[in-house]
Order: structure tokens, then C-alpha cells, then sequence
């Protein structure tokens, strides 16, 4: 679940995004009327929304104590888990020191594997019955079936930093699983699913390590780049009561899936594991389901894209004999393209194939489907129905009519952006308020809809944003070929049409990635906006998500040109309003973003737009990036590397004249290596361009170190109210003047 | 020989300072009457300054057509060779492709070894004789009778990177020998005494390399930091005549040098070799005379000192017979500490030990003795007994009341910085003019002074300085303890005490080094004066060298503490000048000058002394740098590392407040490692100190690519001029009014 934590400080308010990372709200929910969750004051508590009782499982001051930064309470509530020395990895990854304690007094356990004592693990956590647990050491599995019985070592292939068991290695964390976690328990805890994932034959990559050593050290991983060998994956399950026989989910028998991924897995009942098979080019895939008992897979549907294919990690949801599932697939619309759309698919009795039928349609996204109520014969999900930038829960007859219903349409006043989950039961549903308004969580019965808990309103970031002059949002619409597309304008709250701004566009525009939505947050360009007095112009252009397919695929094979093309008519059409100065226009773009705004910041010729811009490190070419990326929208490096050369930026940096240009990049980053900026800055050299650079030694690319991050952010800051000073001084005298005047 | 050519364009005028690495002048003078040197038209042309009659040896479409850029002409002028390709390496040495062709016109053939065909060499040469020459290929040593004979491979232990066998490592490049040829012809060419270097135990260091290649690349190589392992070296003979016996040189049999550096080899006669064997710790030396066919080293000189030696490298001059030799040592004057003389070593025929007596004394130093003529019994050498900036030609008869006499002073009007060379038998001598006038070489006879030949007086150089406002050049003195320090101080041309002028201090401060000095060079210092209208200062301070032992001393073991003071004490003399803008004062240093630069950039507390300050490839950690240099001045790191600990820079940036700051370093940086940046930055961010950067990717200390040097000073040039400028605006507008009053 989500849940939304600032801390007080100014400093904080100014710059915290509302993260998962600060998140202190925790839930659980195997019994359907009991959620278990952190308070304000740290203590983790289990309460009933029947009773309305509270019991306190962990104080704050243990958690405390043991230094603890994550914790999880076992299925039968008798022993937690606590994690403490974290160490980041990558973008989701670390090794901790792990814990047990008996609830709600115990002393600390040490969880470490037979074989070795004070060692970090991988990854330690729970299994879904009684006091289960795996923990994974050096990419092998250790399963322990209650607290105080030895652990066992049921996986043992693995080989550290080259073959990972149930762990992602880079390239699956960071683009294809999205998580460092590639295990999947069935659902009654019987057997284990885990990956197996191959990076021996992937090229390595060394990044220097600077400090801390009298000689610089270097730090080396398998990393794909474009065009380079993949790592390899594999799929098994095994049993855990009784002898843990290790079966292999085969993959399916098919040409086109000679080199693939596999980018989804989920129990659909407790033998039967679904999988999806994607091929290396991305514009095919297979969705199986898999016997666990026999390692066979069956195959339950296909798909295949002109562009590439998108979402490919999104879960079904099964019925309870597994027979029948629901899931998300690009649909025609008649002639504006695609749409994601909820589909079913039912086994028929006897015959070999499935019966598919669309649940939903129309010109918008379903965004997540959330669960399945066979007595009830609904399905609920989240859509941009109401508009692209909002997200409202919705249920749909599954049987009929597929009547549709919003549920959180008009539910709390100032909210049109939603996340929701739902109890075991599906009795209950957790919904969380993301924005416009300061976010919530609140408990909603699904027979009573006058039951409502509210379990964190956020009280003192309410505080702190009625203290403070927060950005007006507006939005408009901009008509680009036969779309209509968004963007947002953030104002400062003393706003005059009579004063003149400077203009600040901030880009991210992944491929299938939304900059325009009504979630609340407050970030550095909140202090661009409410302490600079600029304006913030985002916009979601071609390529961007949520709005179809058609909409998306415009950009394969031209990365960077139409972007450029589409952020420069949002630019233009603000242009056109008498109170942005012209002179004072900036861009900032990290990663994609940053290639991105570096790629528009010489826009303009005679008349140029920026006359600044800023890229955190930024990607600047594409051969140089992640393969499963870089080849998903520009296809297989080494077949026709021309889109790869002409995506380059070295061919937008010799167009620079007068621009201020500012890249930052930490030196140690393991996603976007700063060979980007290395390679850019020769550029920028023999452009004799006007840039600065900063770095950050040895820090990687999500930053781990909060006063960094602080100092990143002051950077560009300081870089753009430096560069809206400047320009400042001629143009806003005499208009100063008139608002005196007033 | 030194020779001065500038590019006219006025592009090089600003910037290339005339280094020999311009030099289009090569002297040779096997023959006393004639000189082998290239012309402005890049004809190499034989000369006889008897007869004057000019012969062409190598037409400048040759050199060209071979793309060559070193050339040499064998000893009896039939052959010449060619480098091209070439590949720098470290300071010194480079790779190259070389060809031989017979003068004038012959074709030209290869230079390879016998096994291996289009191979880079790592060196070839002429010896002293005939044809005879040698080249170096992956550390071996090949060598070739004369022209048309097969080489032969003479020594065979060298290992790439790690066993060297007639060149230096990069230690012995860079901080001990300071040149990549270690090895040494006997006169009659019948010997070759060669190094071998052993790196085998020095642990590696590794610097990335971004551009290029899909993946970073590292290259590694042994480099001793502070404490490390050091390489050892040995010092072998072989005979060229018949079988090649090879003969290892005995080191001297003293406790004292367990770990020691070879320091100097010198050919003494044709079958005696001088040696100088430098401890570890850098305060205790022996000099040899070893006998080259059987080994056996005979001592004929001890040092010792309680700063440390300086001046190792350089070579005694020999009587003919090898009983008489002429060197440099620091000898007592009295109260004033030790300078550096002339000492002369006579072997007495019926005594062990030899005879040493000081030819020269005073308040001076001698800075290189050039020659003896035992005929008129006469020593030649240059010394500071003008003034300590000045290098004046003196001989100094070396029987009886060694009379002294200047040969340079008021032979050249604005001429008092020479440097000169000698004749093989005395008959002639080359004198350059380095200052401060243009620079020119000329040709003079020792029998006849009339007689005065002009080699080259740069009349192009002339022309562009006439065309120009060249600074004026002003000199003071500063009393500091007991010294008298010589400071320089560069003006505008345009300058008048009416007007208010930023101040930069320039430092170098690499104790021994000397900045004050009457040398002529055009800089981007020289750009600051005469476009930004700057006014320059040098000072030369305690640690700095040429003027005797005590100054240079002083510094042992607290390098940056008593820099900071004099500098800053020099900058306050100025800071009394009305015509001195207080809050527009700036600093600049490089590599160990970069240290002093960062040092004392926070400088002054309350009244900040400096508003910028820049630092281009700072040495901030000691323990990260060569042994062999912060050893010197530190003691070995593992011993007392209290001092290593108060000279990082981390402990000055802290106190760094509204100073802006520019730190510039390449990544490859071979010499001083961005590493040391790297550690900078990381408590620049800490401190949150205003700073920027930037990086040359890939490239290293000595720029091998002169657009990026050119972009390097140029970079610095806009930093200083906007600094510059910023606080400019209010001071000087009022002033200016006055000067349009005048």
C-alpha cells in the first residue's frame, strides 16, 4: 500500500517527493477485517476495523533499538522480522543484517545460514503460512519452516553476481522485473518459484571507485549493453514439505523465442504458475500457465505489437480454480488505435482453446486491475476513463452487460488520483487519495459503503502546505496531428498576468512514462515555482503513456525527434502569453529526461528557446544503455545501427551557441554509467560549448546519501534561479513599476 | 640546444609559451666548426661558422611527406632517422614508428625488430659512432652496428609495464631521472650501460578510459604511491664489440641504502661509469665511479643532508683521464646556510682518498656547470650571482686563485636569463638568449669573441610582440625572517595608478622550483594583463629554490604552512597599492601549485583575501602522489603519517565561504589522479562550498591534444576575467571618470 510521510523540517518539505522509501504505514490483511500498520509515533499496531480494537505488535522503541530500517510480522503474528545495516545495491536491491523476535517482547535472533555467522543477506522474508520463511545468501536459497528449526539449503547453483537464484540481477531489476525479487510463493506456502538468472556469457562493467582506498578500486557487475549477450533465465518451482525436488517450468516451444525474457510470474492456484515469455525484440509474447508438478506450460495467449510491446510485467488475476483469468492487453478502438482494456479469458470444458472477451473499452487505459469477485461477479480496476492524468477505481460486471462503476468518483472531496488494494476476501479495500489534495488512506467496507476508517490523513504535511504558498495547477490542452494532449502549468500562488515569469519546462518523456498527472508532490520544482517565481511547464507529448498505444509507438526509431518536436509547441503555445519572458526559459531533464533536454536545448536557431538547460545524468547514447531499453525502441544494435548513431547527442551539442548548460552525474552511477557524460563533455569540448558539470563521487544513481540528494537538488536550483536572475534585471523593472502602481 | 619558434597566428601568441617541445632548432656538433639545425623554412641544414657555406642534409618536403616529427642525423651524416606516429606515453616518452633514409635522398626503410614487422618502438637512437644504433621494443634492447645489418637483440629480460631495460618507469620519469631514457653510450661507442627497473612489486593503479569503446576500458599500470613498494633498479654494461657480456655495476656496500634510486649515470672515460645511489628517504647519497668491465664501484663521493638532496640528477664533468671531475653540492656560506657550488674532486696519485676543493662561493647558486677545458684550465657554468631571477655564463679558472668571470653579462642588450652549450673540443659554444627579451640563439668562438654567429633570432616572434601591448614587468623585494624574496609583478601596458586593477597570484611553489624569474614567455598570464587588464604576481617564498639550502628547507614536513604566509604576504604588499581593487583578487596554481592554490583560497577569515581562486590538476592528498616526491617532503607514509593527515586539503576547503572556485583536472590523468579531485569534491559537497569543475575525459596530465589545451587556458581566462568583471561594475566607473579627466 501507499502511504505519504514529510517530515516537518522546511528543508524537507521543500524537496521530499512523497515516497514509498519514507513510507511508515505498513499493511497486512490475511485476516480480512485486521490491518496491521506504523502510527505516527513508530509503533506498529494490529487493528480490527470491526471492533475498532488496537494492539500494539512492535513499540517504536525496539525498532529503535535494533537500528531496524524494515520489519515484517509473521503470518501467525508470533515472531517479526527485522532488517538493519542496509546496504543498498541497486535501484531496489540491498543486503541487511536480519533478525527475529518473538511478538511482542522476545530477544533477537540472528538469521544467518548454517554455514556461516554475521554474514548480510540478500533478501529475508516471510512465507504466507504459520512461521515459513526463505532467506537467500550468495544467490542461493535457505528455507527455514518454523522459527528455531535449522534452515536448509533448498537452491545451491548460485555464484555471486553471476548466477542469481530468486534474486534479479541488474538488467531484470531495472527493466524487465522492476524488482530485485524473483521468487513467487504459491499460495499455500507448499511450493517455491524462483528464477534462475544467467549473467555469465553478459559483458562486465567496471566503474572506478575513487575514495575511501590509497589506490582507486573498481567496482564490476554483468551489465548488457545494447547488442550485447543477455543474461539467461529460467524458471523453477520446488516443493518444500518433504524433499525439495527442483522442476523446471519449460519454456514454450516457438521459434520466435529463441532469445527471451521472462517478465511476469504469478500462482494462479497453488500448481499452476503463470508465465510470460517475452522475445528479445519485445514485439512478441506467450502467456502460459505452468504445472508445477510437471514442469509442462500451456500456452493461454499471445500477443504481438508493430512498436513493441508495453506492460509486459503487469499480473493477472485468476479465479479460484484458476480456469478463468482477467488481464490487460491493447485493444482497437476503431481509428484511434489501441487501448489497454480489461480481457477475460475462460477455459472452455471441452474444448482446447479460450474463450477471450473484452470487459472494457473506449478511448482510455486501464491501468491495474485490482481483483476479481467471483460471488459477486466483479472486477475492479483503476483508468484514465475520467481523464489521463487521473486514476479512479472502477468495478465491472464480469457476467452480461459489464456494467461499469466508479467507486472513488466524487468519494473525497479534492481527489481524482487513486491507488487501491483489496483484503484476501476481498471484505475490505484499502484506498489511497494520491492528489490533488494532501494524500490519504482510508478502509472501506465492500457490504457497508458507510464504513469508512481513515487510517493516516497526513496531518502534518496538511499543516505544512496550509502554512505555505502553494503552486496554482492549471491545465490545458494542446492539438498535436489528431491528439489532444496535456499539460500541466504550475503558478506561483501570487500569480499576476501583469508581472512577467521565466518559464521552466521539465521533461522526463520515457517512452510509455506520464509527467502530466494530478498527484500531489512537492519537489524541488515547487521551490522553483513558490521561491523563484517560475513558471513550470510539463506536457505529454508523443511517446508518453496512458493514452494508447498509437499515441506511444509514435516515437519507435526516432527517439528524441518527435519529443522535441511536441515539448516545443507546449513551449511555444506558452510563449504566447504576454506574462513569460521570453528571455528566461529553461528545460531540466534527468536519465531519458536528460537526454531529452539536452537534445532541445540548442532548439531554435536565430531565435533560440532555451536559454538555459540541465540534465541529470543523462543518457546520451543509446547504444551505451541497457539493452532490453535501448533495443525495445530502437531495436537490436548490431542489425542497423544507423537509428543508434543519429539518436546520438553529440549531433544536437555542436548546435549549441549561447546556452548555459549544466550536467550533473554521480561518477559511480550503475544504471546510466557516466561514460554518457564523459562522452558528451568531448563533445561539448570541441563545440566549445558554455556548460558546467558536476559530479558526485562515487554515489551511485539513486542516490543513497539524503544530504546529497539535498545537494543535487539546491544545485539545480541555484542553477536555474541563476539563470532567471540574469535576464531578470532589464525586462521586469518597468512591469514592477505598474504592480506597484495598483 | 633551445631555440624559440611562435606561430604568428594571434591565437598561439596568447597562449603557447615557447617550450622546446615547439622546437624546430637541433644542434649537433660532432665536428667543432659545424651545427646541424632546421630552419624556419624546415630545411635541416648543415652549417660550417668557419667557412659559413650552408649544405642541405634533409629537405622539409622529406620530413613532411614522412609525416615525421623527430628527426636524426647519424654521426657520420649518411643516415637520417624519422619518427612518426608518434603515441605519447607519459612526460617524456611516447611510442613512435621510425624509418631510416640515406641523406639526401634515399627511400625510406623501416626500423623493426627482426621478429616482429610494423611495430611501434618504445626508442631508437644513434650512438656516439659511425652508424651504430639502437632501438627498444617491449622493453628489449636491439642493437644495430651500422645501416643494413640485422639488429640483434642485447638484452632480453624486459617484460612490458613491468621490467624496463634502458627506460624509465613512470616513477624514474617523472620524479627521478625526469627523462624516459635510461640508458647511457660509452664516448667511443663501444659500451652501452642501460637500467633495469624492476616494477614487479609496486602495486597498480588503474584509470578508466570512457571514450572509444562500448564498455569503459581500464588502463593499468605501477605506480608507487607514499609508503608503497618502489621499484628497484640495477645498472648493467654490455660491450657492443663481440659477444655482448653483460656486467651489473656493484651498488655501494652501505646499510645505509637497503632501498635506494639510481639518480644520475655518467660516462666518466670509455671504460669508467659515475653513478649516484640516492636512499629511499632522500638525505643520503653516494656517488661512484664504477669500473665497467668488472663491476666493481669505487666511492668517490658521500652527501648527506638533514632537509633532503636536491639536485641528483645532475651530471659531474670529467677530465679527459677521468681523475679530475667537477660537481654541484650545497656547501656552507657562513651564517646564510649552504649554496651551491663548484666542487672539484682530484684523485691524489699516491692516496685513497681524493682532494676536494670549492671552486666557487658566496651567497649564490651555481645552477649547471657546462664544461671544463683542461687546456686553458677553465670551468664553465651558469649561476644566480647576478640575482637569483638572472642565469648568467661565468668561467672560473680551476688552478690557483679560481678567478671567476661573466662571458653573458652585458653581451646582449636586455639579455641577462642565458642558457648555453659547448662544443665537443671547446672550440665554440651556442648561447641562449631566454630572456627577457625575444628569445635568440647565437654561435660564438672561444678564441675570437668577435666572432658571433646569429642562429636564430625569431624575428617573427619580434614582429608579434612589437604589434602588441606586452606587460610590463616590475620586480620588488620582500623581507620575510632574514630573506630578502624576490617578487614579480606583471602590469598592463596601459597601466596608470589612477585606474583600479584586479590582482591575480599566480603559484607554483613545488619546492625547488623558482617562478620569478627574466625568462621571456607569452601565456595566458599575459592574456589576464594585457585583454583583462589584470595585474599579475609571482613570488617566490620559502621552499622555493636557487637560492641556497635554508629557504628551500624550511618547508621539510609542513608544505603549505609557510607558502600560504609568504604568498600571502606578497599578495598584501600589493593589496597596499591604491591602485590594487581588494575585492577583486584571484589565485591560480597548478599540480603542486593547485595544492598551494586551493590551500589558501579561503585565506583571510573575516576579510576574505581572495573572491576566486582556480586549481588545475591539484595534488590534494600527499599519500595519493609519487613516493618519491612526498616522501622527500613528508617522510615515508606508514611511518609518521601525522603530517600526511594535516596537509590534505580537506581540512582548508572546509573553511571555504563565499570564494568561487574553479577546479579543473583531466580523467586520465596519469600523474596526479582525478582521484584527488575526486576526494576534493566530495568535502567541497560536505562543506557546501561554491565550486565547479571541469574534466577533460580521457585525457592526461601533459595535454597531448593542443585544441584542448588551448580550451584548457581559455577555460581558466573566462573563469578569472568573470570573476573579474562581476565586482567590477561599482569601483571602477567612478575611477574611469577620472581618467577621461586627464
Amino acid at each position: 500500500m501507499q502511504c505519504f510521510h514529510l517530515q516537518s523540517s522546511e528543508d524537507s518539505f521543500r524537496f521530499s517527493s512523497p515516497t514509498k522509501k519514507d513510507c511508515k504505514v505498513s499493511c497486512y490483511s490475511s485476516r480480512d477485517n485486521e490491518f496491521i500498520y506504523r502510527n505516527q509515533n513508530g509503533t506498529v499496531i494490529l487493528r480490527n476495523v470491526e471492533t475498532n480494537n488496537s494492539t500494539v505488535l512492535i513499540e517504536n522503541k525496539k525498532i529503535v533499538s535494533l537500528k531496524a530500517v524494515r520489519y515484517e510480522v509473521s503470518p501467525d503474528r508470533e515472531y517479526a522480522l527485522f532488517a538493519f545495516d542496509v546496504e543498498p545495491m541497486y535501484r531496489h536491491s540491498y543486503a541487511a543484517h536480519y533478525v527475529l523476535s518473538k511478538i511482542p517482547h522476545g530477544d533477537p535472533q540472528n538469521l544467518y545460514p548454517p554455514e556461516v555467522s554475521n554474514a548480510k543477506l540478500q533478501y529475508a522474508g516471510w512465507g504466507p503460512k504459520g512461521q515459513q520463511l526463505i532467506f537467500i545468501f550468495e544467490n542461493n536459497i535457505y528455507y527455514c519452516a518454523h522459527v528455531g528449526k535449522q534452515a536448509i539449503r533448498v537452491v545451491s547453483s548460485g555464484k555471486e553476481g553471476v548466477i542469481f537464484n530468486g534474486l534479479s540481477d541488474w538488467l531484470y531489476e531495472e527493466e524487465i522485473l522492476k524488482t530485485h525479487i524473483a521468487h513467487w510463493w504459491s499460495p499455500d506456502g507448499t511450493r517455491l518459484a524462483y528464477a534462475t538468472i544467467n549473467a555469465s556469457r553478459v559483458p562486465t562493467m567496471e566503474i572506478p571507485v575513487y575514495t575511501g582506498s590509497l589506490y582507486p578500486t573498481v567496482k564490476t557487475y554483468h551489465y548488457p549493453k545494447a547488442g550485447m549477450e543477455n543474461p539467461t533465465i529460467s524458471l523453477h518451482v520446488i516443493g518444500l514439505n518433504g524433499p525439495t525436488h527442483d522442476l523446471e517450468m519449460i519454456p514454450p516451444d516457438d521459434q520466435r523465442l529463441r532469445d527471451y525474457y521472462i517478465t511476469m510470474v504469478k500462482w494462479a492456484t497453488s500448481t499452476k504458475v503463470a508465465v510470460n515469455w517475452l522475445n528479445r525484440a519485445q514485439n512478441f509474447s506467450i502467456l502460459t500457465l505452468c504445472d508445477a508438478t510437471t514442469g509442462v506450460c500451456t500456452k493461454k495467449h499471445e500477443d504481438e505489437s508493430e512498436g513493441w510491446l508495453h506492460r509486459q510485467n503487469e499480473e493477472p488475476i485468476f479465479s479460484k480454480d484458476g480456469r478463468k483469468f482477467f488481464f490487460v492487453r491493447a485493444h482497437p478502438q476503431g481509428g484511434r488505435g489501441k487501448f489497454y482494456h480489461v480481457a477475460m479469458s475462460s477455459s472452455q470444458p471441452n474444448s482446447s482453446s479460450d474463450n477471450l472477451e473484452s470487459i472494457t473499452s473506449g478511448d482510455w487505459d486501464v491501468t491495474k486491475i485490482l481483483a476479481y469477485d467471483e460471488k459477486r461477479h466483479k472486477i475492479y480496476f483503476l483508468s484514465t476513463e475520467d481523464l489521463p492524468r487521473r486514476r479512479h477505481l472502477y468495478s465491472a460486471s464480469t457476467n452480461g452487460n459489464f456494467n461499469r462503476q466508479c467507486l472513488s468518483c466524487d468519494l473525497i472531496e479534492n481527489c481524482t488520483y487513486f491507488s487501491a488494494s483489496f483484503s484476501h476476501n476481498l471484505e475490505y479495500f484499502l484506498l489511497t487519495c494520491e492528489g490533488p489534495r494532501v494524500p490519504m488512506v482510508t478502509v472501506h467496507s465492500m457490504t457497508d459503503a458507510q464504513k469508512i476508517f481513515e487510517l493516516e490523513v497526513n496531518e502534518n504535511v496538511q499543516l505544512a502546505v496550509n502554512d505555505r504558498q502553494m503552486p496554482k495547477v492549471e491545465y490545458m490542452e494542446i492539438k498535436i496531428d489528431d491528439y489532444k494532449l496535456p499539460m500541466q502549468i504550475l503558478k506561483p500562488a501570487t500569480f499576476s498576468d501583469m508581472a512577467h515569469y521565466p518559464l521552466l519546462l521539465v521533461v522526463d518523456g520515457t517512452p510509455g512514462n506520464q509527467i502530466v498527472t494530478e498527484r500531489f508532490e512537492v519537489t524541488w520544482e515547487t521551490v522553483m515555482v513558490s521561491l523563484h517565481n517560475a513558471i513550470v511547464l510539463k506536457f505529454d507529448g508523443r511517446g508518453s503513456g496512458f493514452q494508447g498505444t498509437k499515441l506511444l509507438h509514435e516515437v519507435k526509431r526516432r527517439l528524441g525527434l518527435l519529443e522535441e518536436k511536441d515539448q516545443l509547441e507546449a513551449v511555444r503555445t506558452m510563449l504566447k502569453e504576454h506574462y513569460i519572458d521570453k528571455m528566461r526559459v529553461g528545460v531540466f531533464g534527468k536519465d531519458y529526461g536528460g537526454y531529452l533536454s539536452t537534445y532541445m536545448l540548442p532548439a531554435g536557431e536565430e531565435n533560440q528557446v532555451f536559454a538555459c538547460g540541465a540534465a541529470l545524468s543523462p543518457l546520451t547514447d543509446f547504444k551505451l544503455y541497457a539493452s532490453a531499453f535501448s533495443e525495445r525502441y530502437l531495436g537490436l544494435y548490431g542489425i542497423d545501427n544507423r537509428v543508434y548513431e543519429i539518436t546520438r547527442l553529440e549531433h544536437r551539442v555542436s548546435l549549441l551557441k549561447e546556452q548555459t548548460f549544466l550536467i550533473i552525474h554521480a561518477t559511480a552511477d550503475e544504471k546510466i554509467h557516466f561514460q554518457h557524460t564523459a562522452d558528451l563533455i568531448t563533445h561539448l569540448i570541441k563545440a566549445k560549448a558554455n556548460y558546467s558539470l558536476q559530479i558526485y563521487p562515487d554515489e551511485s544513481h539513486y542516490f543513497s546519501n539524503p544530504a546529497l540528494e539535498q545537494h543535487l537538488y539546491n544545485s539545480i536550483v541555484n542553477f536555474f534561479a541563476s539563470c532567471f536572475q540574469v535576464q531578470d534585471k532589464l525586462p521586469i523593472a518597468p512591469l514592477k513599476e505598474e504592480e506597484d502602481n495598483d
